[in-house]
């Protein structure tokens, strides 16, 4: 073993140490209100990324797909098709907000979305439910930030997690939420003229 | 309609018009270096997020994972139980670096996961390859970033897309890239006694 070899095992040994001390103070279940917000990429795709692993545990869970309701995405696509069983797909809203141009059709598909949205909450058979892009019907007041924030903390089962996805949360969200990752951009291919593509964006 | 609604047309249709517009001047497609960096959650269930998309869209794609080799997590478990043919999946290293405590076997377990991290990119079938924590290979030298930066850039099909994770990416990946996000950390609930719990972070 080289003498660099045997530093970097002292080192590890100590790091593992420390590592698996903190790790016994991390016992607690719970389940989070997750919020995945900023500017950048990864936001939804992320909470796709839990549904696989939620899939792959056997733990049923849910999707309600706030404002990009008239698009077939690939994950919808994949999730209707292939696990309607594992993953309850709940579609609301008919577009984006520029698309639809009809604030008042827009609101009605919101609070639509987010009936459903408290019923697969309080189903004690679901055990993870995303919200994809419901930031942004709060951010444009189709749905009542105290409702969405008191409905979570007074009724959501104790063990269910809740991920809520969309740039601009709002304060009252990020306040009450257990884990939050601000996605911030660094840099877009967009701005060279590069398109949406399949398999990184939808 | 009344006056709000009114006005929130209008607004939209003008939104609308400059988004179209703008659209219109994203025509290209290329495959993308994308990088997903920072010390918040995301990064690698983003990365999977897409795997997802394309299995939706047909698109042949392929995971290295780096470090975590150990750990059957969700992920892998869904992915090589369920769509091999779909999605390649290959590990490499026996776990973090402080389980294994040995520096000549994580570099050698690194350095054989980039010979087949480079096949899988050079193979003209696959579309969309995830190199899932290398950028922890790359900060500890188990990698030269010299050569994995240079490959990409020289030798990566140019359809072919490759998603970099891991906190700590060198700063010449990120100059090399096309799609940077920084996920940053806001609030996280290990700090509050949870563990890491299943669908959530594996």
């Amino acid at each position: 073993m080289t003498d660099e070899n045997t530093r970097h095992t002292e080192k590890m040994k100590k790091i593992k140490a420390a590592r698996d001390r903190m790790m016994e103070t991390k016992t607690e279940e719970k389940g989070l209100i997750v919020v995945h917000t900023g500017p950048g990429k990864g936001k939804s795709s992320s909470g796709f990324g839990m549904i696989m692993r939620c899939i792959a545990h056997e733990m049923p869970c849910a999707v309600v797909q706030f404002i990009k309701g008239n698009w077939m995405t690939g994950e919808r696509q994949f999730l209707t098709e292939r696990f309607a069983d594992e993953c309850k797909f709940i579609v609301s809203g008919e577009g984006f907000t520029w698309e639809t141009q009809d604030r008042e059709r827009d609101i009605k598909a919101a609070q639509a979305g987010w009936e459903q949205a408290k019923e697969v909450i309080l189903d004690p058979t679901i055990q993870f439910v995303l919200l994809d892009e419901i930031n942004i019907a709060l951010r444009n007041d189709y749905l009542d930030i105290d409702e969405v924030v008191g409905f979570l903390q007074e009724h959501k089962p104790f063990m269910t997690h809740v991920v809520l996805t969309g740039r601009n949360a709002k304060e009252e969200l990020i306040e009450a939420a257990d884990l939050v990752t601000e996605m911030g951009n660094v840099k877009h291919p967009f701005r060279d003229g590069i398109k949406a593509q399949k398999g990184v964006e939808f």
